[in-house]
């Protein structure tokens, strides 16, 4: 092969191989073509993965810039009619120079492209099938990207509150100290003091981004964010040049669901983005935790929200309540007192001054002999006294 | 009939007569009884409560104290063995003296006997089943004892917090101002906020006394107490010369879940006795209201757990929430988003600034005709505006 899509292979070369150091020449065509396609399509898009997955990312590539009758594409899981619209949904970015551009400012950039068949792939993005992702864009360390077995996702509101940071940070230290990597999504408030707190307890964290990584966004995070490269990574599953859409960060919060093994909401107001990344966390069957807080606050009125309508939401209060959750490990705790009515009646009967027999019984409403069953029990226990014919508490 | 339990019928008409101003010689005869019975056992003595609804209070009083043979007793539901025991335990207290102390008291402190065939009686005692008791006694309006279907229960911690009072003041005033009474159990903390704020609004309060009435607990509430009196009342199912014990403040508990339509627990310590409400709350299918709080707050401890591992325990955050559950009205919410993915990926291709449709399709990932239909839709809307060939967001 000595082009695909009308491009030269040394040109492809040398735009992928700054991205993929290690890379041979397969990898690299293959490697275009995965960065092709999260170029070409918007996060989600379930017939681009279908296709991928049947013909490869290069073949399928090669087919769809060939623009084919929809039906030659067609099978048994794509309709003609989900082609066709696919097809005429790419046709507008069907073109090579944006896609280098990307590619050059990645290269700049330092980012690195990492592929779902590399080792440091995030194994909890598989769930996602032909949603999820083929590729991911990364700046920081690779090798830090999180198996969900190790890691969490901690998100919440951006308007935070004190308590909201608070808890965010004490549970970020939580799971640092207990060997977890702490994913969240870079923003204001619960996400930045997540991350700052990982970072401070000498954890991994990860910021999962909605737009492209030559944009650090918010941009007051640039530096918190270039502190997470240093020993974790920034991520995104958009090429350099894509903007954060609206869209694009609902996506994304699938993406910090599906990558960590489980997510915990701190804060969230009624209308909440992190509502969503919840709801990804149920569709994925991870678990999700949700804090809840003051009903006077509306920065909880969404974790309050979720808690009484998502059954899959379990309110935690500790990161060992959570810990709990994503081993599965959690049972229904005892609540039953563990006095008997009898033994609670006859301490109830009993004070500091000894007392007879009789009046012990009279007191606790129960028989002579029965409150001499009880009091031999609480003797032994040593939480009664006998002193000759009279009983008294310890 | 001249005697009961060898008391001539003349000292009983005289001893009831003031507890029961409107009773006829057969009803003082009869409640005489039902007294004599609260002042014989503990609260909760299924057997008590199976032989008066087998024999009625009188009949099944004068066999007691004749000291029968327990087979004599026995039946198909109840046991030769368990009638043996429950003659045992009520031996001790088989005396008049101190019962005859018990109604003078209560004459003295007007008190009234309201028993279970009232007109006034609470209706939902009546789910404690032979655990129920048969006789309420009674300081303040006998005519404000609460129904179920407009009562609810306000429980909690006595350390409260400026927060938990705060709930309960606002939760109280808001059940009032619906038409609840509020029914608690006269403690420190929660329960005398929920007082107070209902007594504040014009509502009828209902406390509930683990112990005799002619001892007003905790003292620091007496006044309180005597205000809740003059609009609604003060109850017990304990005779006066009772003493609060601990296992009659958990029989109390009972007492308050039974009474009311439904029970909130606003803030409860880890092993609050406010859990203990709300295990009876469950065990009868009362609606069971949980507020939260910071989980950094150990008064909200006990409602996390609750919420945590209660099934029956409903995470509310108003009393418009209290109310919908009491009326089994709540119904799931709707979380999504109302916007299609489509609508929500045109949106973020608008701005302000006009775009032409190539340029939407391409930047929302659309092909033109699908980027068309949905800016025809929202331009329908009033959410985009055309402008020549150009799109805009208004």
């Amino acid at each position: 092969m000595t082009m695909m899509w009308n491009v030269p292979v040394k040109d492809i070369d040398a735009a992928i191989a700054p991205l993929r150091p290690d890379a041979d020449s397969d990898d690299r065509l293959e490697s275009f073509a995965v960065a092709a396609w999260s170029f070409l399509v918007e996060p989600g898009d379930r017939v681009a993965g279908a296709l991928v997955r049947r013909f490869g990312a290069g073949e399928a590539l090669s087919r769809v810039v060939a623009r084919p009758a929809a039906s030659s594409l067609a099978d048994d899981e794509l309709s003609a009619a989900d082609v066709a619209e696919a097809l005429a949904r790419w046709e507008p970015r069907l073109e090579t120079p944006a896609l280098f551009r990307s590619l050059t400012s990645a290269a700049t950039l330092g980012i690195r492209l990492v592929r779902d068949s590399d080792e440091f792939w995030p194994d909890g993005l598989i769930d996602l099938g032909d949603n999820g992702p083929r590729v991911l864009w990364v700046r920081g360390q690779v090798e830090s990207l999180p198996q969900t077995s190790s890691s969490v996702a901690i998100v919440g509101a951006r308007a935070s509150t004190g308590y909201g940071e608070h808890v965010a940070m004490d549970f970020a230290a939580g799971f640092v100290s207990r060997g977890y990597a702490v994913v969240s999504g870079g923003a204001y408030g619960i996400d930045g003091m997540a991350h700052r707190a990982a970072l401070a307890c000498g954890g991994t964290t990860i910021a999962v981004m909605a737009g492209g990584l030559d944009n650090l966004y918010p941009s007051g995070h640039e530096e918190l964010l270039k502190r997470i490269m240093n020993t974790g990574a920034v991520v995104s599953e958009v090429p350099p040049g894509g903007a954060p859409t609206r869209w694009r960060f609902l996506q994304r919060n699938r993406l910090i669901a599906a990558m960590a093994g489980g997510t915990v909401v701190i804060e969230a107001g009624y209308r909440s983005g992190s509502l969503n990344t919840a709801t990804h966390a149920r569709d994925l069957d991870r678990p999700l935790g949700v804090v809840p807080g003051p009903i006077t606050s509306g920065q909880s009125a969404g974790c309050h929200r979720l808690l009484r309508t998502n059954p899959a939401a379990e309110l935690v209060t500790s990161v060992a309540d959570m810990v709990d959750l994503m081993s599965g490990s959690v049972s229904a705790e005892e609540f039953a007192s563990r006095d008997s009515p009898e033994t609670i009646r006859v301490l109830d009967a009993l004070s500091s001054t000894p007392r007879e027999l009789a009046a012990v019984a009279a007191r606790s409403g129960l028989s002579e002999a029965q409150a001499l069953v009880v009091l031999t029990a609480l003797e032994s226990e040593g939480r009664a006294d006998q002193t000759g014919e009279r009983w008294s508490r310890t």
